[in-house]
């Protein structure tokens, strides 16, 4: 008899840990993956029930996604957003035609009393997505930005706003008495290791770390546990991620990163512009890789994933 | 000063009633027409309210109607739809992407507790139409169809079965129960006019006089009271209305009609197919116009709408 199949749980956000996600879809059996996406940012628009991240990772492992929006599906025309603009509803929130059947199905479903993480695999399945997608938790998570102006909902804050007012903080509300989808637990139990995809640290793993049970079980997981900075160069390379960790007062760079995932992370993986904060990583606790993590190409993509189910040792 | 103008309430289902609102429109001053139209074909499709008749006359007063179809929004595309197959979700209801707004919009705003009159006038606003258009009520009516199968909703009956079930009877569930809308109201209390347009007397105005006190109004009411009729040669323009009646037991002509609107109705206006029926119609007790009652062009609306003002001493 061989062995069970070596398990792979991927947390993740939108563009960028949508893109680890795929690169490990590639080199892993489909079986062997089950990616866990944040919900903090879902947002109700025009009714209907949007989960940006979620629907970000569905549609790179679909092979839909828009690459050079990095959100929305490629080739998508904005007939009904544009209609809806003419009857005076806000269309700030870009919404296209096969986009929004996505948020038409899902609410209708969920308004049959559906589990959004039965949601999420029913509209997998329909696109062909293998591998296991999932949300945090099917409770309502609500992320909202602090800001010098006043709260906001993460979506008005990223999209509206692009991330231009200041913040001092971050909420989760719900986050605490929310508990894990089924999916997630399951991979918590099972996994073999769990890889923090390049995601915005605050707003991205920040909820999803944030939901009932899931710091503690990550800083007790038994097996490998890896991230991969989203910060490069003390960039972000999308989002406001290092926008937002200055912003509280932290340091916007991959060890500032390191520094939040310090006892739940065994090894940092960070790009070969940031070798030189490497000790800086390693006097957290944490091993570093070095290579390179901007994912530009889907080779780009499978190489670092390749990387990390080595250093898992998968 | 001058005299209060003399406004007119026409009674409409779809495209025939769409058809001579148009031509109502196009010779009176808007204030001067209130549209009321049926709400028993209202459904829900993806967990969005769907008002057909309502939706046809909007589109045809807007402009935008698809005269081919007979329904939609001209040029409209069928993305959202296409994708919505692709979930799995039943599309023998075609909703095109522009379309879609509407339902989006109008459940949007029926979630945060407008009334459905409310909506849309505010619709209608937006596009553009100065006539007033009111649903018949803002409760919730539902027109059953009985057949020999099974009862059914009226769109399944209609769209998905093509008008084939044989039918046994017809029920509008809700509608003692309901009271017109606000506009319904103004015109029964203040119209100089009331004018059945040719739609099918079963399902478009069978709902309309079942509203609450309605039929009562219009039998009391004290000016001209004309209808045309929707069947020529024994035959409807369009829709079920001639298999209607004959399966209920009728007369599948415009003397069929007439005896559905006898005591509510002062002159019938039939088509020159149909000269000969004009004494069995006089024999109910009513006056009766000949004219050509076909709609092709903008100018057949204007010309049977100047008649039916004139036949009115509007």
């Amino acid at each position: 008899m061989s062995p069970a199949p070596k398990k792979v749980l991927a947390l993740a956000g939108g563009v960028g840990g949508a893109k680890l996600a795929l690169g490990l879809a590639r080199v892993l059996p489909p079986e062997r993956l089950t990616v866990v996406v944040n919900t903090g940012d879902d947002d109700t628009f025009h009714g209907l029930h949007v989960c940006p991240d979620l629907d970000t990772v569905m549609y790179t492992l679909a092979g839909l996604a828009d690459p050079e929006r990095g959100w929305g599906i490629a080739g998508d025309t904005f007939w009904t957003l544009e209609a809806l603009g003419r009857y005076g509803a806000p269309t700030w929130f870009k919404l296209g035609d096969l986009d929004l059947a996505t948020h038409i199905r899902r609410t209708e479903l969920l308004r049959q009393e559906w589990a959004l993480s039965q949601i999420t695999q029913e509209l997998c399945r329909r696109l062909g997505v293998k591998q296991r997608v999932a949300p945090m938790t099917d409770q309502p998570v609500r992320t909202v930005v602090v800001t010098e102006e006043r709260e906001m909902a993460f979506q008005e804050y990223f999209v509206r706003r692009g991330s231009q007012p200041r913040i001092r903080g971050v909420r989760f509300e719900g986050a605490p008495q929310a508990a894990p989808s089924p999916q997630f637990r399951e991979a918590l139990a099972g996994a073999e290791a769990v890889v923090f995809c390049p995601s915005n640290p605050v707003v991205s793993i920040g909820p999803i770390l944030a939901v009932g049970g899931v710091r503690k079980a990550i800083a007790t997981f038994r097996g490998p546990r890896l991230a991969v900075s989203p910060i490069v160069g003390g960039q972000a390379l999308r989002g406001p991620a290092a926008r937002m960790l200055a912003e509280l007062g932290e340091e916007a760079s991959c060890v500032g990163v390191a520094r939040r995932y310090a006892g739940l992370c065994d090894v940092m993986v960070i790009d070969e512009t940031d070798r030189h904060q490497a000790q800086r990583i390693r006097e957290l606790g944490m091993d570093v890789a070095v290579a390179n993590t901007v994912m530009r190409t889907d080779e780009d993509k499978e190489a670092l994933a390749r990387l990390v189910c080595e250093l898992a040792g998968l």
